[in-house]
């Protein structure tokens, strides 16, 4: 959530996204870190780090393991990172061949920033979802009004005649260009994190390149150099949020423009209604769609910062990461959601007949 | 929360306060709301505008009234916000009488506005307690370690000899300031909201502005012009958890610094633990004062974006201001509870001896 | 000047403000740190540190003195600040006396903070003036349109009828609100910065809070203690500039929005024109009002990170405010000078009779 | 520049770069801007809509042309653009024929954002060349000291021994990955606006199109639909200066942390002096590349809040790219040139022998 207040529910589902949030929780990110577990686990067994009885038995407790946010809460509260509880919890009473068998050689950089890739990964892939709705409803709106009469705004003037399709297909290709980034960016953001304590996976020279190469590919994700410090592909996807939540923000700014008194080049079949003033319909979801983007265009601008990674690894870095990131994600996914209710509830766009 | 990632508990209390998440919750913010319309129920009684029997099953419906988080959230989706919703909700079953001694003459923005300014009230003192605490933990350790050698260091680079109270000073003298600020921010944030549909009180002539007196006195708070539109008190209040946050971060950026193997300036008895490297004790709540302090700097890029409110009452403004305040609320005041506990762990400041 | 484009002078002066700007210049800047030199040299005599004789000859060559951007911007690319730069060449051809008798017990902190501190005080009262300025203007249109009807609009949709005398109040306020800071920021901001190498002013015992309080008195200013690395009251500048440019963006986002043809509720006798559309008249500078009151907010998130200063200097966090404070005052005086210049072309306010 | 304090030259060439800055100067952006209108001239001739001879004596004027910084800025400030002072000023005194052959059917948008283009790519050039003289700088540090011992640090805290080559290599890899991405970056920013009054390029249905093409060829960019209101490709390049500029940044940091007295892991044949302590060598450009980067990270915030871009045209979201994206590209570029300067300096990386 993007806020407590948010979160609390009373302003309903406008700018939080229940789906999105659900890939950060316990459950969904655990699970990944747990995935990533026996991935590593399995590898050590590939390349004959460990044996094989030795992972079987890691392998059943990693799978019988459930993520406990309190115990693992508890471990960050101590650590600064869930993953030494999490690992500590899952040799719990294995001997230690077995033991050894999990994570042995990974950290916990490795951990919590593969899990966070092959969440984006599912987030990139719901975002993507709403963004071909919401590209189907402009389509719908281009299909049914995109003759009829609308005056082309420059500057906040009339300018000239023109048609509703103007102004929709200026709508569509934002959405249609960040739609076709999607398969580069999953390509981008989509690289394992296996890099060992410091960053030096392939020293000393053995097998950690082989581990690495197979628990890439056991995740499907791509190999490529240690990225422990180097955080471009994640502010990367940011971007991408940014540029999803702005093609959403100029579609309600324009809605919210187009709705007014005077201009009505509008109609609802709904909007919402005021306390004080029952005879009003406002677009309520339009504005939504205005402060979600300017949010997610003010986080980059706090996430970018994570750049300055200093050292093999910063605590202090890699933490804005998570305080803005999921936040930018459900942020992005709720306006994507609005603009396609909102334009679902269109009866007509261009001047009244 | 922050983000739904800190939400989820996985990375313990490192980045939010869950005593100010809960002033922000359906109860806590729903009470308030409560508060309002009861006030303005018996500020409409007083003033002769509704009966003292109206007013009487009015408050009596106001005071059954539990907030429902659903019905609020559903009515939030329609309505952009939850107040016609809950106002609906007050009068059901009630004649007209009572009916109309609820909520007449106010609007949904004079409703959450005054329960956003008695909240970061709430909020401004729960902070100010971390503040105390914090400041504390700094006097404490000024009087046991003061005098022992500390080089100063400026540049990055070491300067003269000095003592720990020179450190200690400049950590305390912003957290000093920060409190001290407190009692004219409770003054300038604690106006009443109350101007009705469009911010015109006073029109038409006739009993509003004592209505509006009325129920400040009743909330405690101050009267003031209407405040609709103008954003200044809120942004202040950013502001002030811009300086709150900073001063935890300076000390969570030095303490990070001089926890440096070759530095040696501070020893704790605990500190976090690395998965790989068990002989570790990493200063987490150190890079964690200092993540936060840069997230909640950089949201009042965010938040301030909302003084831009056009016209009487502007959605997407108004907004901005409920995804960033309860968020860099939260993290001020994680930033100062693991300021207290950093320092509390402390065992040591300047060389060793 | 906010980049280089802006400081081409291709887009005139819409988004700069030259008077401002002059004073960041070498001229004004140099001034004004040779100032601080003139006047601890006086304090040093005065205290007894030097004799008058050596003073004498040092404040001669003090005023002497004219900045020269290639030396001391030469001297910046060795040293950082060009303080060290300006001191040598204070000193040059001076006996030992005399030239001990400049900056001694000083550091190049002292000298640009206070240097900084004397520009902000300036760049206040030239805002203060254009705040002033911008106030009167909406204080004309109020006593010569309040009257008018203008429809009072809420979330971007007509509400109920009202008069041209509450959209301009709500101008009014904020502008009156920040004008009502000056005093405090004025005192808040002027405080000398006298801290001497590593801020350790009053250590070892001995003169330097006298000379401090010297040079303070000497230049208009109060004492208070060091803030070398507490850059609270820097922050807050910002922070009023956020409130004004703000207060002035509100203004031109609702002219914006009046100027709308079927909305119609502000005529000009001016107006941008169009390359392409010779019909159309532009409310331009409403649009730059918005602009830059987007942009100053913005920048509050880069300045906020300086407080996160870490040591007794940061030469990372200091230059964050170099970098942004006086593109944000240049910006501000920009918004206030082009809502002087627009609110003075209104020919209406309010509903064409 | 990025403030005039930055401009005045104080500060040396630390925090602005003069070869950036003067890609947008109004001589270099003027050209640039006539070239646009050049292309244009001859497009207009080549389609058939102007005679050969009307083209001839209008791309006379166009060469004789010299843009006036005083004429064009009067000209922004009364139509917030230079565009309509331009043509004006270059049909000046030719004949209809003539004068019709130049911008017809082009609309100011179009002269700048092409202008810009062509200074974005001039500009990535620049600090393309710059990126590789850094990543020189580093692979020649590589060569001489990578198999030096250098402790690798995780959290702030020594983690295990390393060499540094793990450091180098860490610095490497993000100016590797903003270096190769330097041709899609030219691919995706490079196409020509010619979009017409309201970007209805193709309609009236007519030679519109051909023209485009035409100017595009001409001014050797790609076509493409219009977008004059889809600002994803300028925000995307803003997010490439925020990558580079953080690689800058990420060891501006650890050269900062490296130098400290008790590390001890960089030495430098030169660094800043101290007006107050002459035995300090400050690493005042290592500070200086951690300022720009959270100075251009921050400034990407600001730049994407010009995606919500309303209706056919916004003078407000538009002019927040002026304000941001130069002042980013030259804080980027001083960042790289402080890098290769800083390193330049190194005597040695890694542990002393």
């Amino acid at each position: 959530m993007t806020s407590a207040l948010i979160a609390s529910g009373l302003f309903g589902r406008q700018f939080g996204d229940q789906d999105v949030a659900a890939e950060f929780s316990v459950e969904a990110f655990g699970a990944r870190m747990l995935a990533f577990e026996a991935a590593w686990t399995r590898a050590l067994a590939r390349t004959g780090a460990v044996s094989a009885g030795d992972a079987e038995a890691a392998l059943a407790a990693i799978a019988r393991a459930r993520p406990d946010a309190a115990l693992l809460g508890a471990g960050s509260d101590r650590d600064g990172v869930p993953v030494p509880a999490l690992v500590a919890a899952l040799r719990q009473g294995l001997g230690p061949g077995p033991a050894a068998a999990i994570h042995t050689g990974a950290t916990s950089q490795d951990v919590i920033d593969t899990a966070m890739v092959l969440t984006l990964i599912a987030v990139a892939d719901r975002i993507g979802e709403r963004l071909a709705a919401l590209s189907g409803a402009v389509a719908h709106l281009r299909a049914r009004f995109g003759d009829r009469p609308l005056t082309a705004r420059t500057r906040m003037q009339a300018a000239l005649p023109a048609t509703a399709a103007l102004r929709l297909d200026a709508w569509a290709r934002p959405l249609q260009g960040a739609a076709a980034r999607l398969p580069a960016l999953r390509s981008e953001i989509g690289r394992v994190q296996a890099g060992g304590a410091v960053g030096l996976r392939d020293q000393p020279t053995g097998p950690a390149e082989a581990v690495a190469a197979r628990v890439a590919e056991d995740l499907g994700l791509a190999l490529g150099p240690v990225w422990h410090s180097d955080r471009s592909s994640v502010v990367g996807f940011g971007h991408w949020l940014v540029l999803v939540a702005g093609a959403a923000g100029k579609i309600g700014q324009d809605v919210a423009l187009m709705a007014q008194q005077g201009v009505d080049e509008v109609a609802f079949s709904g909007g919402g209604g005021s306390s004080a003033m029952p005879h009003k319909q406002n677009p309520v979801a339009a504005e939504a769609m205005v402060a979600l983007a300017r949010y997610v265009a003010g986080q980059q601008g706090v996430l970018a910062q994570a750049l300055i990674h200093e050292q093999e690894r910063s605590g202090a870095a890699w933490a804005l990461e998570w305080l803005t990131l999921p936040a930018m994600a459900e942020a992005t996914a709720a306006a994507l959601a609005q603009g396609a209710r909102l334009l679902g509830s269109v009866t007509r766009i261009g001047t009244p007949a």
